[in-house]
């Protein structure tokens, strides 16, 4: 008979699943309620109100959809995306890619734009590839995990909306880590996922969209068989279980039922949301930006290098170049068997060049930092790598206690 | 700012979401671990192995989708159908004519074919509807929660299988509850969902499938763009998320990386199914139907009726008669407020008609029986409904006797 599960506890500085706060995990461990029970409808209420703030919107559509975070890409994409529209999608890694892959699957006509992975583009080019192309939609990442990189964008939001055209930013790897306005900066839809900066278990989406979006998701509204048979709607948006005219109306006051909601993750996400209230979203991102300087502050003193554009850094993932002569892989396995860290590599060209170190959520803490860093150091000399022993830690606690000295005079 | 949760504690006697074994919600407060962690690729592994068992299968692949059941009705219908692929769906309740909308909105020729609400289908005639509409696939719901009622398939699976018919089973409502044999029956694909007989939480959808629909998904497989950019199939799975053919590589020792594997999520199911094993199947089948005993002998006691053809009964839900006079729901919403106790209303022209109570998994026990039976009469009582007093509790009870006594015998 199999045991019961008992896994090791590990320190998780990847860009995500990452570590849950202790809150959100017993937040799951509450036992299950209706659908329909008013205390239900009330936590869905509640979590509506919840992502609005932390996507930072008077958008009245803010709800997760229940799959892990491209379902939410593809639930957006879908719902707005007909077959034959253009969509230009400007491609910085490995995310844009799938940004790409789901609107050429919904049937559009995909232009893409490429610049080098580890830079982001000039916003002007974007702007003038827009003019060229004349999208129906441009779909964007913000943060690129692959590539540790973001990439600006207040300038494309607002020419896309003078220019009605639709403007969609995948927010997975920033929403709740870095400053995301979705209202100020012209977003129209908002793709985030749980298991990142918002620290929350992974399995749920949240997205947010606004009036111009919704427009077309009414337009394209049909009702399923098994409540309405003679519902009929050419335009119909192809999935079903991401029809978003759909799954709006059983999160408005109709309750129109779709799908179960997921009870347990609904409770995470409801915790995980408030938490970041009490903290503040701006100190929250604050919190990002210091953890993150005790971090590259301590790589360098390491004498590790950086990759990627500096100026378009993502505060929360950290890329560094893995020295000549050191197999990367093997280091991440004594991080992770000796000390239980977890590190990531990344995909395509930049596979075995580069580590990613994530610090988003529950896991951007300062045991956290300090505990990366004197595995990063102690397996890479392990694995024959050249490093200044014992700086790193001197130079993270240097940024600490700086942060504790400026708090202390406040 | 809003307070931490804390929901009231209920009695859920509905066809889902159902109560979970405290192990199980016990299992969600588990730290994060990440998704390539050896630890992990076991817990995956182990869930397969468990999922076989309980779907009865020597198939290869049985592994959840990360969404609610329909998401997995969803990925099995669009990697099996193809545009313009003849499917016929016999509908007897709601939940048919869902997989017929799926069906459909995957670009299928539907046909389908329908028999009263509260009845199934004699098998004969779903196999000469076969014979006349000769299609690639047959999908057919095995327990309509929406009428209560079983459909019976052992020839139908058998048929298919000779003509080389692909035969589809939504057995979202009776996994765990009820026999299901998925090979001996001559399934090729089925689809369940955890918040039912299996007492898992709500967001998961297990499926299964053997070779001959494996076949098909191998024929369609498509790399996404972010991966390797040549890939290229015009036969491809139209949705990037249900993309079956990139899932099982996931679930592969490949490991192909697809989505973030919704890691509380998983520990639930792995947890739920190991109490499974450990219950054991045929035991687990036959608490299932003494309490569905002990539950229709108390309401019978009481002097309400059954809805629907006794021979085709799931033994999981059980449907009431509303008794002319009382209004369903005002009773329903006094047991849910007087009681804790939520028993369910129905779907389209049974709505009003009908109560449906849900037997299944953890909710499925004797203080659940018993306290149901009490606040239904009391509830029923308070809104002038006649049922003889007193006397439902006691055949309950007499049911459980017998069956200790049967017990202490043996």
């Amino acid at each position: 008979m199999l045991r019961e599960l008992n896994p090791s506890i590990r320190t998780l500085m990847t860009p995500g699943p990452v570590e849950a706060e202790p809150r959100i995990l017993r937040a799951m461990s509450i036992p299950i309620i209706g659908q329909f029970d008013p205390e239900f409808l009330a936590i869905m209420d509640e979590t509506m109100e919840l992502l609005r703030k932390t996507f930072q919107t008077k958008n009245h559509w803010a709800y997760p959809i229940d799959g892990t975070s491209r379902s939410g890409l593809e639930a957006v994409l879908n719902a707005i995306i007909e077959p034959g529209d253009n969509v230009l999608v400007p491609i910085f890694g490995r995310f844009g890619h799938l940004l790409a892959e789901i609107a050429y699957r919904s049937g559009a006509n995909v232009t893409t734009m490429e610049c080098e992975w580890g830079t982001a583009f000039e916003q002007e080019e974007i702007i003038a590839e827009i003019k060229r192309v004349n999208p129906k939609v441009v779909a964007l990442v913000h943060g690129e995990t692959s590539t540790g990189i973001m990439q600006p964008f207040e300038k494309i939001g607002k020419f896309c909306r003078e220019n009605d055209v639709l403007f969609v930013v995948d927010a997975v790897a920033t929403l709740g880590g870095t400053e995301f306005k979705t209202d100020e900066w012209f977003v129209d839809a908002v793709i985030s996922g749980t298991q990142k900066c918002l620290g929350v278990p992974t399995g749920m989406a949240p997205i947010t969209y606004n009036d111009r979006v919704e427009k077309i998701i009414l337009e394209r509204r049909k009702i399923e068989q098994g409540l309405d048979r003679t519902s009929e709607n050419p335009r119909r948006i192809q999935t079903n279980y991401f029809d978003l005219s759909q799954i709006q109306e059983y999160w408005s006051p109709k309750r129109l039922n779709h799908h179960t909601e997921a009870t347990s993750m609904l409770y995470a996400l409801r915790e995980g949301l408030r938490i970041i209230q009490e903290e503040g979203l701006q100190e929250r991102f604050e919190r990002h930006q210091y953890h993150e300087k005790a971090l590259v502050a301590g790589l360098e003193a390491m004498g590790l290098t950086l990759f990627g554009d500096a100026r378009y850094k993502m505060p929360v993932v950290t890329c560094i170049n893995i020295p000549e002569g050191v197999n990367g892989d093997e280091v991440r396995f004594t991080m992770a068997k000796e000390f239980g860290v977890e590190i990531a590599s990344t995909f395509g060209s930049l596979a075995g060049k580069i580590w990613r170190i994530g610090s988003m959520g529950f896991s951007c803490r300062k045991e956290n930092i300090l505990h990366v860093l004197a595995a990063l150091e102690a397996s890479v000399r392990r694995h024959g790598g050249k490093v200044h022993a014992g700086e790193a830690l001197q130079a993270a606690l240097d940024v600490y206690a700086e942060k504790e000295a400026a708090l202390s005079n406040k």
